[in-house]
């Protein structure tokens, strides 16, 4: 089968819209990016220093709520990432380091590792055993770290 | 039963100490508790926005998206409300009016009336049938405004 050329012109068209559309539709402009990851971040930040308080003796430790935050924390791990647009890292407000852009792959394995802590520390807060939640938190935390340290701004 | 004098001391201290345990441990300052009231706004305006740009018809409606996007929405709304927190109207980044404080009560109901609303938009989402989205949609964005009309400053 042989395509004219006005054909493959307009599917190539068609193809690149599809290609842009999902990331120009996810987010107005690169600031609204940068406030979306800055709000996961943030909440999933609160929850998890919400169980760092009873990993650590400053709360008494609540089995319920500690699973409510580590669920929160788990649906917040997957939502940043699609914000790291291109471009956003030209906001006034990004705190992110250009190696999230120019080392894409490492980036990715980084979130990715955290991730997994954080399927991991949801399973522990479920079990309402003690001793998991506080390893799975710390193996969580150092993921965080990891990846604050290599992709993150000095603040 | 006679209750000694230093046992009803006792029993309001730690009464007391319960009572400002949740919101103490909540969130570390004012502050804190407006970025994570924003966050939580902003993770489901944005979410919410992918909705209404299928309902206008500006990206093909996908039923599986509108699912997830429905589905975020509903974790988000619950979040905000703890986060009105006495003291953070006096935050500088804070964008709610005295009213939050000076009406408890009627900010109490407009917030419910959005829950509510969302909890129907969520089901309406599962559903696939993109005329019940359309109308669950459009009431919902009505108790938005109606809340930011009376309770949120003009930006």
């Amino acid at each position: 089968m042989t395509l004219s050329k006005p054909f493959v012109m307009a599917a190539c068209a068609l193809g690149a819209l599809l290609a842009a559309g999902p990331a120009a539709a996810q987010f107005k402009d690169a600031h609204e990016a940068v406030e979306y990851r800055h709000g996961a971040f943030h909440i999933m930040g609160t929850h998890f220093s919400r169980l760092g308080a009873m990993v650590n003796g400053k709360v008494p430790f609540d089995a319920k709520a500690a699973a409510a935050n580590a669920e929160m924390v788990a649906q917040m791990a997957s939502l940043p990432w699609a914000a790291f647009t291109p471009g956003s890292d030209k906001d006034e407000e990004n705190t992110a380091k250009p190696e999230v852009w120019s080392q894409p792959d490492k980036f990715k394995a980084a979130a990715q590792k955290m991730q997994d802590a954080v399927v991991t520390l949801n399973a522990a807060a479920k079990t309402g055993d003690f001793d998991k939640l506080k390893a799975a938190f710390g193996a969580t935390g150092q993921t965080c770290k990891g990846c604050h340290d290599d992709f993150r701004k000095k603040r």
